[in-house]
């Protein structure tokens, strides 16, 4: 590991550079939250909608809801695939990554504040060029944003009530050649011997560490490696989450 | 029947005014043709996906295949709709616009100069006001004249080739309180009595009529008047897509 | 187009022709309304079932619902087709003409007093050999006219109501070697250069018109004679209908 | 058990006593072979399609396969059911009696002197009053018969091949207040203690029995009382048969 | 045939002699009633999951409801079969296993005696030899019995309430080389002419006889040597069934 | 977090404890490998298939395949769960189980040494108290060496060929009431604020790390505190593998 080597990668940035990443708020003229995010070539449109009431399962208990779910556009990587509902059903890779994501928003909501009411979160990969899901949470998180001070503005939800906590956004990292890199675009994720998603809090903790021996299984101190940086890279994302929704609001109304 | 008379429609235009169209060429980084497209607030991203080769029940027929297939994001409506991947089976609607648009397409191609190629037409609805699927044959058009382009400079087809033998496009007419008018938004759909999408070519040949009585029966005369409104919609759109085609070729590479 | 010459089909008619329509009512013992309809070699039962209420969505709506789904048998046809139920899903050609049949026959009904009813129609195709989804149109409307007499008889629907404005039919026509021709049977459906189904009310009203270049886009002037053709096919359809229903009831009690 | 006793069945029926039973051979135009059969109320159409070849995991074999497909059509019973092919899966009963029907035709066919040749038989119940499964076997017998004879005039089987070994049919017989009784209607078979469906060669030797106890098991001299019912009906069955078949064939050209 | 001869079976039996059966009662921690029943290598384990309540079209009857469920672990066959989870519908053999077992059980309830509770019975072979249906209801039914009188212990089911009026157990038996044999394991199986599933009462009363023909149909005679072979079979699983039930109840809590 | 205090868990255990580990090797008779295992009341029975050839995208590729299949008995659980093969599709957690094994077992698989043979392993949990996934890649793995040396026997693969470069294990972790503890069961695993799956291999290094929060976000330290019980827990894992398979080989022929 030796990331203080002066390392250029194919699209200039060092090891430890964020791709350029963009928010644009209220892209959708009829969901209550959205934004279309990119990190680099993926783009990702996020929208929250917001509807009073729970599922069944949920009646009375005072209780909000938090749910997302993650798809592709067929032709939003180099070759065309099949499209799920085409197939009939969902692949296991979909359904992994939307539980993902619902799991790292809800890790910041405080659903008692949400009151009886439900969030649902639609990531659809308009373009992929690696980290789709951790561009998709951090997206996420702003469009869910947007929909809960929609919701107070309606009365939805009490003027003083709190439902996020924290902020939330993520990165992936991984060991190239033997080097920790931070955000991983497409052509360094089929490359990289580690591969790990890192969902964390806008205070620094971790809600979600997900890491897997593509190549080689990795010790613990290139685990510490990988942490160091993506928890770098998360503070980054999470001031431009803060800078985003500190300007004035989006398009939804 | 009364077209003569000044009326004006909710966005300020008269019964024979297009929505504002605008075509985004070459949207998609990935795709061989691409074009996202708008009429008014309806918002669609149409990819052409180009591959050698053609589905088995042609090999050997020396002819190409064009087809299509269309869906709408979840939330590119003004209420939320379940994943067509998630309730595991495509809606009859969604079957009938992606074959429509598929024979609109090939009502132009010339199928043996494509030669054995395949090109599949991705039209996905980003969101919704009114006419999808006659924003998405119209913006498909553009996608497939590039990705034929791509293909000639990769000599997957001959120089001299003339795959498309004319442009294609469509538009929505619909009477209401008894007008005729041209393009119709979501608010007006929902109020016309009559709903009818007609596809053209650019010679001004039809290649699709569709037309429904969604409230009563209409009789011949108010056909003729939305045929003729058609066919001049037609040919705006028809002379919009030769003036996006005629600047300079998009970003796919 | 030169429909005055003596052009003889296949089957010995004129281009004007329909073929011998038989429909025999009450074919089953056990619908509230039925019928065998068949136009030359294509045979359909037309089924009508009545039920008291109306899908959820409808209720305290104080109006009817009317629906309808077709099939085929898998030996319909020349070659036997995979069922659907085995496929496991229904293909995007049975939905669309389910649709179909179900607008058309909403067309004329009025659902206010109709009453929170609801009535299915089952279009079984036994028998294939072109025009399926018009003769189903045209055997639909008289199960659907049996099934509100049947429903009076129960009073189910009050004395005095009229839930049918109108009757309903439909024909197909297109266009061979130049000719407009009334109602295809299966070998000329697979030559005609432009095929339109039109489905007309007893009045002489459109309630839908579609029509589709096969082979070349088609012109103004040869959709004005495919319109003339089938109008005059129509109103040959409706006077069948009203002789066949001015006879004793069949036999659903 | 009393059958003995002046015993009068709703229809007029003793209890030894078929319905009528009707076979209209050839009734479509397009199968190689087909039956329209009735056991009283219940309408079975039966078609046989005649393909070269058998599926790949038979290739080389040298032998032929039979298989079946049962349905019903969803009006074809007193309350309307919903369609399989809509429901997306086919429910247990359609399997297991289209499982039934296959093996019932398999047991009378030597598949070596079919050749390498395939027969699907469908059997679809246009109107249901008990009995569907032993008519669709009794109704497919005779279908294959002429599917056989078709082939063998167009020289896909050999001219002294005989590919049906003996003839197959079969009936119901059930337990009604203690009294066996032969070829239950719809009414009867509600009530029937016992249910048992018995299918015979037209040499009198079983190639399925299933019997179940609906109300109360039974014993071993109740079950030789069924199986003497059971026999002495598939005997008449395999004369009708007979008699049919020696007149002039059907429809299918 | 010739059953005095002295035939030796591969295992060693004589025809009419079962495989070793035993029955581990309790097997499960949290079902109510449990058993890990084995004929020779076939291994299949019941649960009985017990719960208050029946199905709504049940709902004020009075009465209780009693079902099953059969499936096979890929791997318990000598080669794999993929899930019917991944296939994403289950086969018509499942689908008829499991109504069988489901009626053979409910043949012995007194669903009035179980008041409205729901017993559902899981029958999942994880290793299978030849007979896994006629195993699985002989141990359901001590699956079943044991949830009854957990419910009794919980006062779900009164205290002189007799949900089950008898016992039930299930064998199979076959001709193979023209001898009849009892409880055939995989090898036999496969060479039997004839087949025979019988579900029977510790009373020796029927309660289904599912005989079938593989290879040549079979005749009254040979009939009645396989229900002789049938009947004593059972009685010997009904004494198993008894000694085992008499024994200190399982490990459900 | 203060795991050095005299902490005694429900079932006697120190934070630091495993639950009482069994392998039974070679519990299928028909299975290449095979073994139930046990962590606490968690019963998995894995199974390896192992056949000749690979899917068609590997063929000639030179490498084997290895993948798994993980599924839950419906009465595994204290409450019953119904069949994924009965709902139609397999749930999100079942898929994202399933590909994590698969991934486990191909980080110590040299798919070169293995040749084009595919391995599929099957992992039924037949009892669930907590930690099923992990049990299951533990004992997969047995069933996998197991399955490698039968068919080292069958010289499918090399005498010299080591397919097999380490073993793997898989252990939970998590946080309750502030103290990290190793290999939850049940009623902890529901308790835990933070829960985290750790796959390693006998060397001591990761082949996945997957942490989630499931109450409050965790910091540094805790997630440090959490690898080190791991890494221990995996340490003692795959000591009783090594034991394990140093016996005599089990029942697979």
């Amino acid at each position: 590991m030796t990331d203080q080597s002066p390392i250029v990668r194919a699209d200039g940035r060092t090891p430890a550079d964020l791709r350029p990443v963009t928010i644009e708020r209220g892209w959708s003229a009829h969901a209550e939250g959205s934004a279309l995010i990119s990190f680099g070539g993926t783009k990702v449109l996020c929208t929250a909608s917001f509807t009073n009431g729970v599922p069944r399962w949920m009646n009375g208990s005072g209780k909000g809801w938090v749910t997302a779910e993650y798809a592709m556009l067929p032709r939003s990587t180099n070759t065309r695939n099949d499209r799920e509902a085409v197939k009939g059903r969902i692949g296991g890779r979909t359904h992994e990554i939307s539980r993902l994501i619902g799991r790292s928003l809800r890790a910041v909501v405080d659903t008692k504040a949400l009151g009886e009411n439900t969030v649902v979160i639609d990531c659809d990969v308009l373009q992929a060029d690696g980290g789709t899901r951790t561009a998709a949470i951090t997206g996420a998180y702003v469009a869910l944003a947007d929909a809960i001070e929609w919701a107070r503005g309606k009365k939805f939800i009490g003027q003083r009530s709190v439902p996020l906590i924290d902020t939330v956004s993520a990165v992936s990292v991984g060991i190239i050649d033997g080097t920790p890199m931070l955000d991983l675009m497409y052509t360094e994720d089929v490359r990289a011997e580690t591969d790990m998603n890192v969902v964390a809090t806008g205070r620094g903790l971790f809600v979600e560490v997900q890491g897997t021996a593509e190549g080689a299984p990795f010790d613990r101190r290139e685990l510490d490696g990988l942490l160091d940086l993506a928890l770098a890279g998360n503070a980054e994302l999470a001031e431009i989450q803060r800078s985003v929704l500190a300007a004035a609001a989006g398009a939804a109304e």
